[in-house]
């Protein structure tokens, strides 16, 4: 992670392409400086001008009194290149380059940026973009974003970093906590990327003790295990970090031969590796200012989903009662005594129940509004509390005092919903601390994001004993295999300690005849070829065959269609295998993600994995609580945990084979894909057993990184 | 239908209660009929009153000097029926009751509401409420809702039909209309529906040519037939509906004991029904104003799926693809002369693809923006527009004029998203017919609704001949059966010409082998059991028998079981039927809601339905295309369609079982429940089969009006 201090606190700095013109983005950062009270000294430069706007402007950094701390480039793209050297030259540390024309150009310009790129590692230089909009940290009064927003609202300081691969997005920022009253601390957007990225900001952020939330837009980032280290600072200092997602529907490049290989890569991923390691996800702009709101106003909020609600209307109480339950909220039971002192002070036809309909005395009687939300938020059984106003005109001052009392009386969340009242309510309230929402729902939605955002995994990765298996797949690609199909991959299994279907590929239907005699019936009969990875679609597959002298024709049989179906497909025999009835059919499998490397897969087998798209994936490493999460997010759970008097599946089992591939997958780094399929599921106490399995080795020149 | 003219459009009004004070409810009245400048003449009334703010006020509506059309109730509950007498007595036809104490106190209320029913009934009286906040017709300038709002916003007359059961909720849809810049024509509050209900207020403002949206809070109806007549209303006079539904979690009071009663009451069947009778359902409060905007002004757009995005924001630009995706919209293929002609006049960094992004343009050049718009609303691939406008401050006018034409070239819609810029822009638009939405989830969600309205069932009702199982349950009915167990069932069943499994009932084991090898092998054995309606629970069900001398045991282990279950269970004997394999399971039935009578219900059998809640349900009668609905809805979906070279199953078979039943049942006005369970069904052309079923016959005091 890049210490980005010289970048986002400078105590000087140098606009190289600074003009006169306030309304042209070279013109920005110095009006916008000035705006904002930098404490620091501002160089510009630029040969055309001897000074701009009262201060001394400089031919070229060469020629500045003192090496400035950062340099804001925003010189034609041709000039770039020749500007960063030149800052080099004088000791410049840090850049932030607005200008466009380089890899989002493709061409030219990508091949200037690798040149940019290389230049900016030679010397360490901290590059911010380019093609970016810049950085700001308003806790400095530093804002070299040249966002046409910051030239219009007085944007106050505050706990808030942002940071957008957007440009536009940070003024759509600017704008929205201006609107709600929120303080912002940076406003940072990173462009291309060339060498400061999305993970060094959220880390440098994330270490500032001024800040209590960072948030941002993000479209991708090219590199899952940096983002995942500062994910990790940012839960080490306890800041939550809430991201949108853009970019859900771009279809992975990598064509996949198996079930895995369609879930892999893309968003999926994303969501996967964001629950994984933490992120709050918005789902829209709308929630993400709503949650960036809440955990910006609450950060030692405590959490929980039993809801306390009071509303001004019966209607709206009924309302968020059922949007708390669609949200997976509870609707607090109270205690006897608070519903015993909410009904001392409530009009006969108010309801001391939850959701409390105090009525019009919200009208008229502030305080005894008051005494109810007291009421409800010191009872036990609430974790937050929701009150709701409609179009409520008279009485705010008061009823203002009385909601902050409330919100202070503990660290429980008093949220507000504020529906067309009086419109100066909202930034008076959020002033003193407490969210303030229009929509109820809204509240409701970020309320039950505080809930999730306590459901973290606890990072338990359990250790496996996988060296042999490791050691015989090292064998594997050295002697140039690529594709280990059922038996060599069942021999990997079976080293890891994975029980496979037993059995041996017979090369004739006389031995065919032996396994199956020794294995005992009934038996599987499946073709064994490389060229086949899907057996059954070729008709090599042909279970519960109960007698020896049906053994022959069917190997013959099994061969024909094969060949059939292929004629060019080597086959090297059929496997016979034991047949396992009683069991629950599941798929788990590994794939190779271009961004977060090692994904792991778990779904429901047969019919189901199509038909339900029951299928749950997690980033490599798999901690034991990642692997719990994943098989309690199946559709099928219920079944598994053995509802309804249905005998309970060994849930252990399928926790420790995922965990075990994780880990195999993470110390050989040499599995592109592996595949078991179907994955038997037997009772509580009786494991799991691979019916069939297919593994695929890495080429040297496979293009992943992400290990 | 009730015609609520003289309730709705009064000539001439008396306020039974007035007072001078306008802050209380009874000095309301009389200031907002005078500040929306009623035309008709008002009659305050009040002993206590000479004249009220200078208008004559009388002690009591007998010595009005005409007869009022309508009456304005405010006085205290215990002189309420004494007025509504005093009012009949001169011939006043409509009321308005604001005063509370009825039915929702419960007790004496409750008996007080009764008698005010009664009284209204014997002379025909229109009454609205009690327990309301009363109506308004704003294209009338008739303004008899009490809401405080109405004294603070100017809400101009315009087209939207509003009806709620919530008082406090007719003042959140003033102010928010009043805000929106939409004008209003109804504004109705219901209360406890004594007289006026939900129905006729749908209708009766369906029906006026001035209004062309009809919305409304609903907390539920009491006569789901007479719903679906006003529904039916709307639609005939193309006019859109849109309900918020609250209270979805009211758990159904009457427990049932088969699958489908778990079902069966409550939001789900509102849902179903919305769903049949083209109801539009908003899920939240911004929902449903955003809804109200977009149909209002858009009365005549045209509808369909695939949107055309422009943003000032590539960002913005990727998440609106993303979140149309989300919501089932589809991105539009522009054709090549669009793309063409839109790089005519877009910078060098922006993109003809959809969405478009014309980048800073927007800042300067609106002319150009009007153009790309205009040819996205002009490619015959494109249905809808989003343009979608980030922190825009400058050229406001300019663009305006671009977008207000935009809107106007064709009837496809073209809405717009205003996020933090000028705040003026949104009502300008909107006043010029423009939907217009901050986020663009909104606007995306909102063109999704208007796509869904389309998607309208035909009322296809096909006849069948159920004459002879009518005939049937009439006999068993009149000879006090209340429960028809398996055997009885299955012969209604196969009266109505739907096929049953093959078989009869042995009442020893002799008798037992004697059908089995009547029926062939391998047969199924079914204790018959009025008491016993869960048979495989009570170890009454075997399956799979293979040969003859195996039925004399299972068939004593049979009884056996079934008296250890249920000592006091009375065996009529043991069914023994023809064993169904290759099938898939489905579920199949019909059950009676208090509201909406009878309900026909499908899903998936076996294990699916427990644990994929895989059931849809649909009110009778269900039409043709309802039935194919269901089916399609259906989880397992995919499987029955024969999705993967599978076999496609006899979906035309399951249809017509559905249509049967709802015929069945709403001929014969005597089923409580029905259902078939599993209903095994075949391939295509082979049909299906029920295997099991079970019917309960209303009592005579059944307390359910609906038939």
């Amino acid at each position: 992670m890049r210490d980005l201090t010289s970048l986002l606190s400078p105590r000087s700095i140098a606009i190289v392409g600074a003009t006169p013109d306030s309304r042209r983005v070279g013109g920005r950062p110095l009006s916008f400086l000035r705006r904002f009270d930098f404490p620091g000294t501002i160089y510009p430069v630029n040969p055309k001008y001897r000074e701009i706007d009262g201060i001394r402007c400089y031919e070229s950094v060469t020629e500045l009194p003192e090496t400035a701390d950062m340099a804001i480039i925003c010189v034609p793209v041709n000039g770039v290149i020749e500007t960063v050297r030149e800052c080099q030259a004088v000791g410049i540390l840090a850049m932030t380059i607005y200008t466009s024309g380089f890899s989002e150009m493709g061409g030219d310009g990508a091949s200037l940026e690798k040149e940019l790129k290389a230049l900016a590692e030679s010397k360490g230089s901290l590059i911010c973009g380019p093609n970016c909009q810049g950085v700001a940290n308003f806790n400095d009064r530093m804002v070299a974003n040249f966002s046409s927003t910051l030239g219009r609202d007085e944007i106050s300081a505050g706990p808030i970093g942002f940071v957008s691969q957007s440009g536009l997005f940070t003024g759509i920022v600017a704008a929205e906590c201006y609107r709600r009253g929120l303080g912002i601390g940076y406003l940072n957007s990173t462009g291309n990327e060339a060498v400061v990225d999305y993970a060094d900001m959220i880390a440098y952020m994330a270490r500032d003790p001024r800040i209590n939330v960072v948030a941002g837009y993000m479209e991708g980032v090219r590199d899952g295990n940096k983002l995942r280290a500062a994910l990790r600072v940012a839960q080490d200092h306890n800041k939550p970090v809430i991201i949108l997602k853009v970019g859900r529907n771009v279809k992975s490049a990598q064509a996949a031969a198996s079930h895995t290989g369609s879930i892999a890569g893309s968003y999926e991923v994303y969501k996967a590796a964001f629950r994984q390691w933490g992120v709050i996800e918005a789902n829209d702009i709308t929630e993400l200012f709503d949650l960036i709101e809440l955990f910006s106003l609450a950060p030692d909020f405590s959490k929980g989903p039993r809801v306390g609600i009071l509303t001004n209307s019966g209607g709206i109480g009924v309302f968020c009662a059922d949007k708390a339950n669609d949200l997976g909220l509870q609707l607090a039971n109270f205690s006897p005594g608070t519903k015993a002192k909410i009904l001392e002070k409530l009009p006969a036809f108010g309801s001391a129940q939850n959701p409390v309909d105090f009525t019009l005395q919200a009208l008229n009687d502030a305080e005894a509004i008051g005494w109810h939300i007291e009421q409800v938020v010191k009872d036990p059984n609430v974790d937050a509390v929701l009150a709701f106003f409609g179009v409520q005109m008279l009485n705010i001052d008061a009823l203002c005092i009385e909601l902050v009392k409330a919100n202070k009386l503990n660290n429980k969340p008093v949220v507000v919903g504020w529906m067309l009242g009086d419109p100066s309510m909202p930034t008076r309230l959020r002033a003193e601390g407490v969210p303030c929402f229009q929509d109820p729902s809204r509240a409701l939605q970020a309320l039950r994001a505080l809930v999730k955002a306590e459901e973290k995994n606890s990072e338990d990765i359990r250790s496996s004993d996988v060296n042999g298996a490791n050691t015989f797949i090292k064998r594997m690609a050295e002697s140039g295999v690529r594709q280990l199909g059922e038996s060599r991959a069942k021999q990997a299994l079976d080293l890891m300690g994975i029980r496979v279907t037993r059995g041996k590929v017979a090369s004739d239907a006389e031995e065919a005849i032996g396994v199956a005699d020794e294995i005992g019936y009934p038996v599987v009969l499946k073709v064994e070829s490389q060229d086949i990875p899907h057996k059954s679609e070729a008709g090599g597959v042909r279970v519960n065959i109960e007698k020896s002298n049906e053994i022959a024709q069917i190997f013959n049989e099994i061969c024909a269609s094969v060949r059939e179906f292929d004629s060019n497909a080597k086959i090297k025999g059929v496997g016979v295998y034991e047949m396992i009835e009683d069991a629950i059919e599941l798929i788990v499998g590994v794939k190779r993600d271009p961004v977060f490397g090692p994904i792991v897969l778990l779904g429901s087998g047969g019919i189901m994995v199509e038909m339900l798209k029951d299928t749950v994936i997690r980033v490599a490493p798999v901690s034991h609580s990642d692997a719990v999460g994943m098989i309690e997010e199946l559709k099928i759970y219920p079944l598994l945990k053995g509802a309804r008097g249905r005998v309970k599946s060994d849930l252990d089992a399928v926790a420790d084979i995922l965990t075990k591939l994780s880990n195999f997958t993470l110390s050989t780094g040499l599995i592109a894909e592996l595949e078991i399929n179907p994955l038997m599921l037997f009772a509580e106490g009786k494991g799991v057993c691979a019916a069939d399995a297919l593994i695929s080795l890495r080429a040297a020149g496979d293009p992943f990184t992400a290990t």
